[in-house]
């Protein structure tokens, strides 16, 4: 019963079977070898389109990089006041880009146009204190909502009317895809996406993640931007590995599906059974629900693993109630959602 | 006839075992799993001493950021003219430490303790130009040359009488080890150590590179440092059981051993049947040769792949030759070599 | 009528007289000149103590100096949301120090020592992202307001305990001072500021700011961060000779009594009057007043400089009203605050 | 008989005299102010051409914020191995810009073409060790010789063809322009330079210096980068002043040319009465002379403040001897290079 996080999950079986048949054998390094240059076709037919594909270890780099592709002196990067980037990667944007953040509040986890353009009124030409230059959004959010593809065009617009670029924070795109049913194009650069960090860590790899330039007059900087951040993996055909076998076929669509089945599965449950409230909709593989301590007490006294979130302005918290955080992944499975369930109505 | 570079090759079969045995389960994030714990306590026992190690995914992050632990205000770090951190890492100490270095020139790929000392007295107490505060050295060096302990000891005398501290890029720290029959100890901090940047990824790892403070009251800086970098894995294990299967008995010397005899019986046969003369003394996994042009180019028609060196002040490269790096791993076989050596002979 | 800013004033008599004496014979430069250190011994005097003093050309400079010898890896520094810093310095602060800003709100432009509590908070021990390193209060505040004594040390006394520092940004450190009727000594350091940028330009000087360092042994670092940040003026004594003026004798503090005097007289008349409503207390030289937009506009037509102001949390503006900040100087003159007092009376 | 340095001298009389008309009455601050524009305007007529142009206060942030903008990731600014922003100014350049410096040796202190081409060629396409991005020369050099504008275009044609950019470091730019005896657009732009640090500090402002895009559309980042940098003085007007003075008529003209006389009557007046030997060409208004070191002690002895400059290559200094740097400045007077060289020559 572990709902603590979608990366205390491994690797998944062919993931890892493709490492393993990786290991052997001779191959160049540092990004020329061949099953590199076949996971970038691959990205290529994902996104129908042409694309620059960087492959890095951390979702933190890849955002850090994304967005310092987009920065320019003195520049802010308007992201929700939840967003990782803001709350979770000690800086890292800034340290990358040399720019900063404006957090901006919003419903649900999730920027909305006015306020981005509100955002954007706060910096008027010529003024003292620099000047927005993107915007990030989180896909799916930090409170488990998804940016429809309408909602991202909004912002999108909004955006690129003030002179902005868009970056989106995949760190869970497939998850938002498969809730969605949308495709990866619609999802993001036919919506006005610039920059996508590609996460597929989260959703059954080790260590994988991709910056997606959909620009790729961008590429030459950002080639130099990762070997400068430590994030040109010699042996590179190791990152290339896990994606080959990520992106084949479903491969990483099933296993958000199934997340995404397990999370609506908890989701439901509760609210059938009355063990709690859900603070946001449950809408990719995580489930926002306020439950009574005492519940909560007896699922980690049986050995669940979950964790508290902060309250945010959405949720109506009461005594005696927590806000917690329910994380599904690829390796959770229907009997250990049951039997949480099973534990949160037995009080 | 791979000789091209050691990150050619993939993983060793127990660090491949030991990723996929690793693959299944869930663990804590961020390296809080029980793996990293495990991986501490070996390099405590490999170094004899505690230490505060971080594991990062590459060598170019954990030079960076071991620099960035012993940068001050606006200071230089003394390295070798041809050191990684110089020329191939794309200024990612600048980057990460906001210092600068100060290269010099020595022998055989090796600073010296006078070299030190010179360039230390460039910058006079009360000047302008910053201030020395590290020296670098890199064990085996960039010309597969080793320093040996009381060598390493005059450097850091030096270094420290003047206020300086120490860092080691030991990206091929166990080809140096085991070339030199020595402890981790004696070749670290008993020699003057302060901070390693310790290599798995060369010798049998796919990704696994740490930093090692021999003074862990940098650590909590350096936590921040790492985080910050986008060098925090998630999925931590992934690291760690690289690590894990590396150290485990002598497996991580075993390999540096097979590195070296291969490296060893290049070398020793293109000396002994007159095929090119070499560069530097072949101790650890690399040989320097200057070879004809024709043998290379017969080797390259035949399928080898071998690398042209910047010629260096020690080569003497006349007309008609070209220095030639030839590196061994842990997965070079003997037979590769000897056919190797045959087309050098056969002119 | 000039209102718009302490920074239209041009220098004072004496130090314009100052530096037109300094202009003939040779100094020696970079700061080893005898007028820097005969202002570095009356900065002694004035704190009763010893400190270490770096003179610099901007308020901006001072502030980014300063929060820099704060500063550690990942560090955030908590101000109030209105600072400078934050609003108006482009990032300085970030780009000197490579840290974040944690910006409160908080009543009349002042932090209180439970919101520092509360934002320090935030940052658990060992979370990952970042850690606040710092505290940082202007003296007087953006909204003309003043920190007593004892509001500042409940500040530091909080901090302290957490070990965070304390920066004050004295940009209007004079005008606080006279206001307050305490000693240097007591708005600083004997109150646990631990580094100070002491503003002079605002208060009769072309361009002279300094950082005052408490703690000493901070100095060797700043002393090379502020020759990198190229704040290391060749022709020192020409800053030196604006501070000597400055600091000699009152002059200093009758500048900043006129100052504070001339906004009093505005403020008060704006009461008297029914002009307009005060929005935070004019305990400085500036006044934050609500006024009609019809006597805005009658006084901007008769040729006064006055800005709009961004409603803070404090201020209650309704329709036909606009919050305006108006600051006087040492040059402000009697005769312009009644002649503006007239027009804003005359509807 | 002082020849430290010219940054020894104070302000001449007529920017000590606009400072002090300036002083009194309010103008707008943040460059807003008339004299600013009026600053702005002679730029544009003394180089024939439309500018952007933006005051600092040290020469160390004129050559950042020039080479800041013309950094990109990686960047890499080829320079002389004794440029002042390589050996005297902190690494301010790498703060500011995030790059890196490639120094090379040249004769008597210039680079020339081939060495440039020399060192782009180290960083062959698709490298992994960043790209060199723009030339740095200064004029006149840190050795006291002047390029000649066929010098500097072929350095900028060889830097053009490579993509570069070209920066000219002009400290001592007045000096060298009378030395040619050409225009400043001859000797900048109409020779291929793009970004010019302008100084006036040395040759009779107190703290005067500007950053010169000739391609005005780098000026909206420059524009932030100085505001970042705290180098935006609010006072501004105090900034525009000094240059409104210098650049009236040929007065900053005038100040080199006496300047260049003083110097090459040292110069002159050491060969003719076999005192020394000129290290280089004497071509504006510094003297690089070897001196017996009893000749040198007889002059200090008698109250000259003098200095050693470390050998170069193209010095011969023999034992007993020392290389020394001789400077005049507008303020130097005949009379004291006359009393120098009697001393000199009293032996």
């Amino acid at each position: 019963m572990i709902f603590a996080s979608d990366n205390w999950a491994g690797a998944s079986a062919p993931v890892a079977a493709a490492l393993a048949a990786a290991a052997a054998g001779m191959a160049p390094a540092y990004g020329s070898d061949a099953v590199t240059r076949t996971v970038e076709a691959r990205f290529r037919e994902v996104f129908e389109r042409d694309v620059a594909v960087f492959l890095v270890t951390t979702g933190t780099a890849a955002n850090a990089l994304s967005l310092q592709a987009l920065m320019r002196t003195a520049g802010m990067v308007i992201c929700h006041e939840g967003a990782h980037i803001h709350g979770d990667e000690a800086g890292a944007v800034e340290f990358f880009s040399g720019g900063r953040l404006h957090p901006v509040p919003g419903a649900a986890g999730k920027l909305d146009a006015d306020a981005v353009a509100s955002a954007i009124g706060r910096y008027p030409a010529g003024g003292r204190n620099g000047r927005p230059v993107a915007v990030s959004l989180t896909q799916a959010s930090e409170l488990g909502t998804v940016y429809r593809p309408d909602e991202i065009s909004a912002i999108a617009d909004t955006a690129r009317a003030a002179g902005l670029s868009v970056h989106m924070d995949g760190a869970r795109f497939a998850n938002a895809l498969v809730s969605l049913g949308v495709s990866p194009a619609e999802m993001t650069w036919r919506a006005g996406v610039d920059v996508l960090s590609f996460g597929a860590t989260k959703n059954g790899c080790w260590c994988a993640e991709a910056v997606v330039l959909f620009d790729p007059s961008r590429a030459e900087d950002l080639r130099y931007a990762r070997q400068r951040a430590g994030q040109m993996v010699s042996k590179s055909r190791f990152l290339a590995a896990q994606f080959e076998a990520y992106l084949h076929g479903d491969h990483w669509l099933d296993n958000a599906r199934h997340a995404n089945a397990m999370a609506r599965r908890l989701a439901d449950g509760i609210v059938a059974g009355r063990f709690g409230r859900l603070n946001t909709p449950c809408e990719a593989n995580e489930v926002f629900a306020i439950l009574p301590d005492a519940a909560r007490r007896r699922a980690e006294a049986a050995g669940a693993r979950i964790y508290p979130w902060p309250p945010t302005g959405d949720a109506e918290v009461r005594e005696g109630e927590t806000l917690m955080r329910l994380v599904a992944s690829f390796a959770t499975s229907a009997e250990d959602v049951d039997r949480f369930l099973a534990i949160l109505g037995d009080g």
